[in-house]
């Protein structure tokens, strides 16, 4: 069978992956997730008019006339109660317009000449020095709408209009079944023949990144009725395997997968990453990610972090940012397949290519700034072409 | 005293905010945080020449003259004891190179003619297929430095190299002080002349994204005596003060500053965010934010972020990706005042700005895409300047 290419399985994520149900969380914690509904206001922001500034509230027609050689004096008066002719109240940013008054002189434009009078030296109009209710968003406008990732502003607007607890996407839950033979835990002594495991720990921070709770860790032996069982683990919402992916006689992750669900792909035209897959088990979601820790952590960005932001809520999309730079030396990829390549900056436009990742497993992630992708029909790019690089870290 | 410019402020920042302590985390939990030491290999990656590919190995010698037209014959043969004459080992990718052989053959460029018989036909050289130690990372060598925040990947090498235990920055204990009157908790009904707070949430979920750990949330009036005591709660690496920066008569926050340690700078020049202040806390760094929610949150972003951020041992700069695009109308700043102006995308190279934060409040942050900063000698940008776009979010 030949690979499939990273956009078929793309498309098949979209049509069979969905957000996951929404659940009601605090506002003092909803920071970071996705918002599961439009947000209208039901208030007036702010809800009544009040000083934009520290200073003298007063009835800017009685400051007609004021000048430096002309500086008008006001009474110093409480907030409370009727304001008598050529008053002020001292007010502080925020505070609710005094009645009878509509205009705040700043406390630096004003003098305070006795304790008890301030003179004003410019005329003022009204609403000068005033925020009006509703000046920031009008009962009725909308505030935050369904499917943005809530920033520490708009969870400050929320709960300025009154939300203490908002409905947000659910986080997905997702176990993951490693399929490995003389993977050791690090930590432990290192039997010869052994190496450590690193894709549990890449796994755990990879979905904790993409903001998926990883309820269940299974360890398994290469044995088809192993996988099988451990896919079918209740009480999650996503599966991911890793390892058993390949063409190898103990290779049975794909035939487990099918034996409890579906394999609706499996061999992605990407490199690393070749021998992911992707399908069911039982009703959820479930990827194969390849188990040589290069391979497994493309799988996952390219396939299985898909599923996860998707079943998030999320953009589905490579969670890094990019920038166009120049490469300083050429990129030599396969036709047909579409190869990730780690670049590192040589300065604010430049980036030079690295060892392959089949060359030096995951070095390349960690010693480079960024990576830059090949799509499937190219060669790769001369010395000079303009590339995006997407930058991890 | 005329406001002091960010750059005056950042100067003191990195000339006395240094980074905490580090602390020992379990590998399982350390993406995401500062790495506090350089950590050298000490095994080589892979600690052992292995197969890298599902296929047979075998000794590259005896593949020499094979072709389409001369297929050699190989007898499978199981991976432990002597390897016989013209002998080939089946491997899983990462298997120990079996004693005797050299090179791994891809299973599909190999046929399996019987159960025992394999025939080859192209020649292969010595270490064909084969990951021989030491490859990703020879023993002795750097593999991730001091300061670094560790990535998915970095963790995978880390746990690849045996290393359970990371040292890590201490993430900075912040106490937060929220000084204001007639503000409410969202969820409680709304007195009249009262607003609900925003603060609270944002500076929280700044915090969070900051990887700061808010241990302690004070709520105290308008007086010096009771910011001065709340300022000194034991138990924090800093302190934020959220209200009573402004030149209003219960504008006591400074003076409490003042009080139990050092106001070392008080205004400054930008907007919004002028009332900002920062200084000394006993000897705790302390940022006095403006109470304005509008102003808090730039005064978090441009100058308490540094704090919290340096303390972590993070780069203090501001934590978003940038782009250079073109404004569609012009941003009109005043000179003297670094200003942050909301935009808002119209195309992938285009920004607009939006209405301004002292006549919108937080709404811009919340309905832009990003921000652009103007510096203080500039009185802004014409229409068709080029900025660097900052995206929150």
């Amino acid at each position: 069978v030949p690979p499939v290419r990273l956009a078929d399985v793309l498309a098949w994520i979209d049509a069979h992956v969905a957000s996951l149900d929404p659940e009601i969380v605090p506002i003092f914690e909803a920071a970071g997730r996705i918002l599961a509904e439009d947000l209208v206001a039901d208030m007036d922001l702010p809800p009544f008019g009040r000083a934009a500034e520290d200073g003298f509230a007063l009835r800017s027609a009685e400051t007609i006339g004021a000048s430096a050689y002309n500086p008008l004096p006001f009474r110093l008066a409480p907030a409370a109660g009727d304001l008598p002719a050529n008053s002020a109240v001292c007010v502080t940013s925020g505070d609710t317009l005094p009645v009878g008054t509509d205009a705040v002189v700043r406390m630096d434009h004003a003098e305070l000449t006795t304790e008890e009078m301030v003179t004003i030296i410019d005329p003022v109009v009204a609403g000068h020095g005033v925020e009006q209710a509703g000046c920031h968003c009008r009962r009725g406008c909308n505030l935050v709408v369904a499917g943005r990732r809530l920033s520490p502003a708009d969870v400050a607007v929320l709960a300025s209009a009154g939300f203490a607890r908002l409905s947000v996407t659910r986080r997905p839950r997702v176990h993951c079944v490693f399929v490995a033979e003389r993977v050791i835990e690090c930590g432990r002594q290192l039997p010869s023949a052994c190496v450590y495991d690193a894709n549990g720990p890449m796994l755990q921070a990879l979905l904790h990144r993409d903001d998926g709770l990883q309820v269940a860790q299974s360890h398994v032996a290469r044995h088809q009725d192993a996988i099988a069982e451990a896919l079918m683990t209740p009480g999650a919402d996503a599966v991911l395997v890793a390892g058993g992916t390949g063409s190898g006689t103990t290779d049975c992750a794909a035939a487990a997968m099918a034996a409890v669900g579906e394999v609706a792909m499996h061999g992605v035209a990407i490199r690393p990453g070749q021998t992911t897959g992707i399908g069911r088990a039982g009703r959820l979601p479930a990827v194969l990610l390849p188990g040589k820790p290069a391979d497994c952590l493309w799988g996952y960005e390219l396939i299985a972090g898909p599923v996860i932001r998707r079943l998030g809520g999320r953009v589905s999309q490579l969670p890094f940012p990019s920038r166009t730079m120049t490469t300083a030396r050429k990129i030599v990829s396969e036709i047909g397949t579409l190869e990730i390549h780690a670049v590192r900056c040589l300065d604010e436009s430049t980036v030079e290519p690295m060892a392959s990742f089949s060359e030096a497993g995951l070095m390349p992630a960690v010693r480079g700034d960024g990576f830059v992708l090949v799509p499937e029909p190219s060669e790769g790019y001369p010395h000079g072409a303009t590339v995006s690089v997407y930058f991890h870290g």
